[in-house]
């Protein structure tokens, strides 16, 4: 680790606490709108929440969750995208989006028979459709809507759709690098013999049908994308998780043959594992619903009629805020959140010479009407000089990040999540400055 | 189709019609006994239920829902074992399984990252626990418990755990005839090489490992079964989901390597998509929660905390029974309703010549504290005489049940839900007896 002059480490902390002061002053701005619904939080919305989650390793299996106080010792879990962070959102909005179900409702396994996606609640699809055309983010029209148990069983369920079951070899299915990283084992651990992992999109060369896996804003990195192998017989299933205003842009309505949608990202409830598919091609749709038929006899009822709820609310928000000049939407408050952590991290990382991030640039966002900027839900942070590792570096500084190497990429990266709790985040920038000093 | 004599036809119809009173009074009995709670349900609980799902095939995909009035021409679908007819209980038990969900409830991913199950919440767990000591059905001690979004999942969770993603070949799946329709498709479905159907469980005769589904009581015939091929590397998955006391005498406690249950079966809350597995060896279990982590990055809190309120609620009424002599339990109810519907059935096929159904024998149950009859969820109808074809005989009447070959067996026979509404139900015994005069 290069060894910094003592000088030049105390300006940048000196940089370091002025934005921190910024955002405790924005925040405190913040809770002075919402004294009135904060009074009957019982004083939930202090400046650092507690922390929720603290996991020792990099896999989901062996996480551990302590409540740990600050300091050097404490392990700084951002291996994950657990999106906490939106929490004081829901406990500020009370009752509105509580949902009460008694025993006898929703029993059967069907929801709606005459659906080709018999499983889907009509009432979630309903929202689905309303929070779109609210956003802007997708068309909606003349599109099936298969549910999912949160958008990484509808991947698998458009591999099984797109894939030929008497094609002579599996289907290749490629992504560009850096690509999301649980998708070549997502592709390859049941060892399908109808779809395989074939790696990186950029050196994809062979002939004959593929699947290209489009994340756009794309994780780990942030960027919007495209696809780009571009050859004919390629089949496109756009990731469109982060296609949400406090993340990027909404420049235009997406408008591809399949794209996907979960709530965890969308409005941060992860523990409902609740996705959904657009889809142009109603053979495409049945043959993902009878996926969804073999794996799972369908979806959560009750998390659908939760989401719907919670989407309702959503786009409640949105309307109230711009009709009545009312309270804040969910968006512009999640906005102006990730706007907040981004002016912390890019502080944080100016403040030396070890880290660096990329530049994104702004552009219209036409649903909060302004130029706004993008703000990921990862940090892809480069350790710079002579780092090699960056996720070893980190975890003798105990931060717990994931490598660039499981997106296919340089070891030099990592991804950090940006959507933790207050308190994890602001001990993880705590400890970035403190690491380069 | 044979004709029958007219005389034979009437003593039969009279036969039927005397079941149909002796149903008739003992459900005003429990109308009487329930009285109080009935009217504040607003005279839901007519004699007959409305009908709730009325199917015209086969496949879970082409279904409809009609409310039809009675009649010749209205479809009776029984294909489908969607466990309504518990309905009517739930309503009855009024608030005491309505659940409340804040919108900030349960937002992450993590349920209890200390368990090998990270997505298991605790008070499911514990209600499981629970429910299992009450009823006696099986040991948990020592025991993984294994979330899955239905039983559905945890089949091809365990598939994986229990093959070798290094073996030359993969490894065969095999039950024993009439085996549950849906294994050969669930496990070939993803063409996985990790593992293969093997077909009937009783004539494989491949050397090395296998694994060897156990469903009992069997699903579609109702029979306890025990494992058949019965050689070393085997691999054994229980699948219990009918091991309940309505449907057979609980004679002991299940203690297997790896078991199955599913809250549709047992409470028939089918829209939940909840299950779970009993697991001895933690290195089985710790690979089954990667499938389900791959598969849908764990199961819906929203889900999991519904059916720990309603196995709670189960545990509570058994309990309470037992304790204070008071109301009937949730298991007390279901098993004299199958008893009805089962009786009706055999009054019915007995009125003609043209069906026969399997003899049970009845058994001490340890946890009715009784001599107990063996009802199934399902009857194994035989067609008798010269009609091959029974599940066509029975379409031509309009009554859509499932074939024989579609569980390995012969098309003599046919599948037929003995859980469905009240409604669908009587409709059916009616048809039966129509179509043998």
């Amino acid at each position: 680790m290069a060894k910094l002059p003592a000088m030049l480490s105390l300006r940048h902390l000196l940089i370091l606490s002025l934005a921190v002061n910024v955002s405790l002053v924005l925040r405190m701005v913040y809770e002075g709108e919402q004294g009135e619904t904060n009074k009957k939080m019982g004083g939930y919305n202090r400046i650092f929440q507690k922390s929720r989650l603290v996991i020792p390793s990099t896999s989901f299996a062996n996480s551990t969750r302590k409540d740990c106080s600050g300091g050097m010792d404490k392990i700084i879990n951002l291996d994950h995208g657990d999106p906490t962070m939106y929490e004081r959102f829901w406990r500020q909005m009370g009752d509105r989006t509580t949902i009460i179900i008694p025993g006898w409702q929703s029993m059967s396994y069907f929801s709606d028979p005459t659906s080709i996606c018999w499983f889907l609640e009509p009432e979630f699809a309903k929202e689905v459709v309303r929070l779109h055309n609210v956003v802007g983010n997708a068309v909606t029209q003349d599109r099936h809507i298969v549910v999912g148990t949160g958008s990484s069983q509808l991947i698998l369920a458009a591999l099984y759709a797109l894939s030929n079951p008497n094609a002579a070899q599996p289907i290749s299915v490629v992504s560009a690098v850096p690509y999301y990283s649980s998708y070549p084992s997502m592709t390859d651990y049941q060892k399908s013999g109808l779809y395989k992992w074939g790696g990186d999109a950029d050196t994809f060369d062979k002939d004959g049908p593929y699947i290209e896996l489009v994340t756009s804003p794309n994780n780990p990195d942030g960027f919007t994308r495209e696809s780009v192998v571009n050859r004919n017989q390629g089949l496109l299933v756009h990731d469109l998780a982060y296609y949400w205003p406090q993340y990027t842009p909404i420049s235009f309505a997406s408008d591809y043959d399949l794209t996907l949608f979960t709530v965890s990202k969308s409005t941060g409830h992860a523990g409902m594992r609740i996705g959904w598919a657009l889809v142009k091609d109603g053979e495409v749709a049945k043959k993902m619903t009878k996926f969804i038929e073999l794996n799972t006899i369908g979806v959560s009822k009750d998390s659908q009629l939760r989401a719907a709820k919670v989407l309702k609310t959503v786009s409640d928000s949105c309307e109230e805020e711009n009709s009545q000049g009312g309270e804040e939407s969910f968006f512009k408050y999640s906005y102006k959140m990730m706007e907040q952590r981004w002016k912390l991290l890019r502080a944080a990382v100016d403040s030396g010479d070890l880290f660096s991030l990329s530049e994104f640039s702004s552009g219209f966002c036409n649903f909060l009407n302004q130029e706004s900027e993008t703000q990921p839900a990862f940090a892809w942070l480069k350790c710079e000089g002579d780092i090699e590792d960056c996720e070893s570096f980190l975890r003798g500084h105990k931060i717990l990040t994931r490598s660039g190497k499981q997106f296919g990429a340089s070891p030099k990266y990592v991804r950090i999540s940006m959507v933790d709790t207050d308190d994890n985040f602001m001990q993880f920038i705590d400890r970035l400055s403190t690491i380069q000093n």
